[in-house]
């Protein structure tokens, strides 16, 4: 079982994953992933995983064969497990819990190809609902307080299956970054009786100067102290502190927002590996006037050295101005490299 | 002029290096830094940095020439400038300053090829008292906030030089994991009136099961909530807040204990590309009772996932008593790999 230990210095948690238990030479044999060959999450495949616990699949093929748009499983070498409780204990002056969570794969498409930004729109519509439906369920389970929901897009972002995939944590604690953000938001609010993140938006509205591309319900920015190069955060116009909360009417634009923004990454920088994140309210919270969910997008362009996060002060070599210049200028009507996928996204 | 901006949300403070200005395409050129061929830190180009602020060298050589031991240079592409006033200003919701600050390189030696570890002691005691001179001189500033000193080493760990270095950036900022640890131990302090880096040791040495070494003034371990497989920390045995108020006569066990650990490290994991950083109290602050200085060595053995960095939640394999336990049982004087270092390192 996963253990869930608390830094005794401040807030934040590590899972230690006691039944991996890597040794030294599991390391040096991890240097080189394998690429290409099986993939258990392509078409075919599907009793290579566990079963699903979700798919929005073709009405007449049964559960766990082909026949499926989306579909989500649990992970197969989870971070966390899904049974018992969280006997929290001590341990003179560390604080642990078991490592309870649900750990589960979206997995995009049957098409090992693709990435989310080339799907039809309707097609990354029907990410967001399974996302929104998976959410909608793990919140239901007490013993969770937050879902973190993520994508390693390429090796360098840490993804070590090739076919594009989204993941699902449930965690019995709070985030770090997570709490961060909504101390820092409430302080701003309790200060102002404004939400930060609106009044950013209204602030870059206004500017201009660090817009990518905004839709009828959604903004795609790059962040004031953007951390790194090309960092982009995609936020709904309207006040909204949970993912889940979206109205679903709003799906379509969220997905025409994250294809655009992916995709003009892709051009801008010959298709980096990336990660992003959604940040999203804790579980088990009323709306919060204060919090504002959105998604953050990281290109993986520069290797961030130790002391970037081992100190928390990082070194932007890109300011966010002529980052966003740059991905706004993109013309997505012609295309420069990545053609194919480019027409695909222009034609559907 | 390079600038520091703050985070709307929490607190956290970036630079944006407004002069590198990295475009797209230089992201693509940077994929395979050039390895092997010229370098600057090696003997006989000392015209090719910055004039030294420091240097200990034989007293018959002029500065700036062939003739040191440990030298010490501003960096030639430095993330902060020296000149100036900080101009502290906001933009609407928006706060920055000017990236005044300073960045340093320790050179560690004059040979090439040799890693710090592999030093003789008495080396790396010079290459401590280099770091103590410069943190004292800095320190008189009093635009600056924090003295940063970190090494990476190897590739991976965002090392863009092979000549083995130290890093020192003086900031008029608190770096923000450096506030967090302040802020959590003195809230520790504040319960109990001791040191939680204090109490820590105790427990540690109590119960043996996450030390890798001691010696007369210094211990190693790995700590219980670790982040990162193998991560190793290194802690006086008696209370200080601050690297450079540690006793002089403590530098042989302090060289000895870094190398030591350092050395363990490389024949557990085969010369794994790695980054350290001391963690010391700010500048400006009298003795804090409740904040202990300690070094924290990161080897770099997994890719950190984007979503570990954007959520602040780690996942670790190897569990620190586990990576304890082999570090502890390399037997030093017996070479696995590594075998002509580790001679070189008994026999000293």
């Amino acid at each position: 079982m996963p253990e869930l230990r608390k830094s005794p210095i401040f807030e934040g948690w590590v899972i230690i994953s006691t039944e991996r238990g890597k040794r030294p030479n599991d390391f040096r044999r991890e240097k080189k992933p394998a690429r290409g060959g099986f993939c258990p999450f392509c078409n075919g495949n599907e009793d290579k995983t566990p079963p699903e616990v979700l798919a929005y699949r073709d009405p007449m093929s049964a559960p766990n064969r082909e026949g499926w748009k989306v579909r989500v499983v649990p992970n197969k070498f989870p971070a966390l497990q899904i049974e018992g409780d969280l006997d929290k204990r001590g341990d003179g002056i560390y604080d642990m819990m078991r490592g309870v969570g649900a750990h589960e794969v979206v997995i995009e498409s049957p098409d090992h190809s693709k990435n989310i930004q080339y799907l039809p729109q309707e097609h990354v519509e029907s990410i967001f609902w399974a996302l929104r439906e998976r959410s909608l369920d793990l919140k239901k389970d007490s013993r969770f307080r937050y879902i973190l929901i993520f994508k390693n897009w390429g090796e360098e972002a840490g993804a070590s299956l090739e076919h594009s995939h989204i993941q699902i944590i449930a965690t019995p604690i709070i985030p770090k970054r997570a709490v961060e953000e909504i101390n820092g938001s409430k302080f701003h609010y309790d200060l102002k009786e404004r939400c930060i993140f609106c009044d950013i938006l209204m602030h870059e509205i206004k500017e201009q100067k660090r817009v990518i591309y905004q839709n009828e319900n959604f903004i795609a920015i790059t962040p004031f102290a953007s951390r790194f190069p090309f960092e982009s955060w995609i936020l709904p116009l309207k006040h909204i502190s949970a993912f889940e909360k979206t109205p679903t009417e709003w799906f379509p634009s969220l997905a025409d927002i994250l294809k655009n923004t992916l995709t003009r990454i892709d051009i801008a920088l010959d298709e980096p590996p990336f990660n992003f994140i959604i940040h999203t309210s804790p579980c088990n919270q009323p709306d919060m006037p204060y919090y504002h969910w959105h998604i953050e997008i990281m290109p993986k362009l520069t290797r961030v050295a130790g002391f970037e996060w081992g100190s928390g002060f990082y070194i932007n070599p890109t300011p966010p101005e002529e980052a966003a210049e740059v991905l706004r200028n993109i013309d997505l009507t012609k295309c420069g490299n990545g053609a194919e996928e480019v027409r695909n996204v222009e034609g559907q």
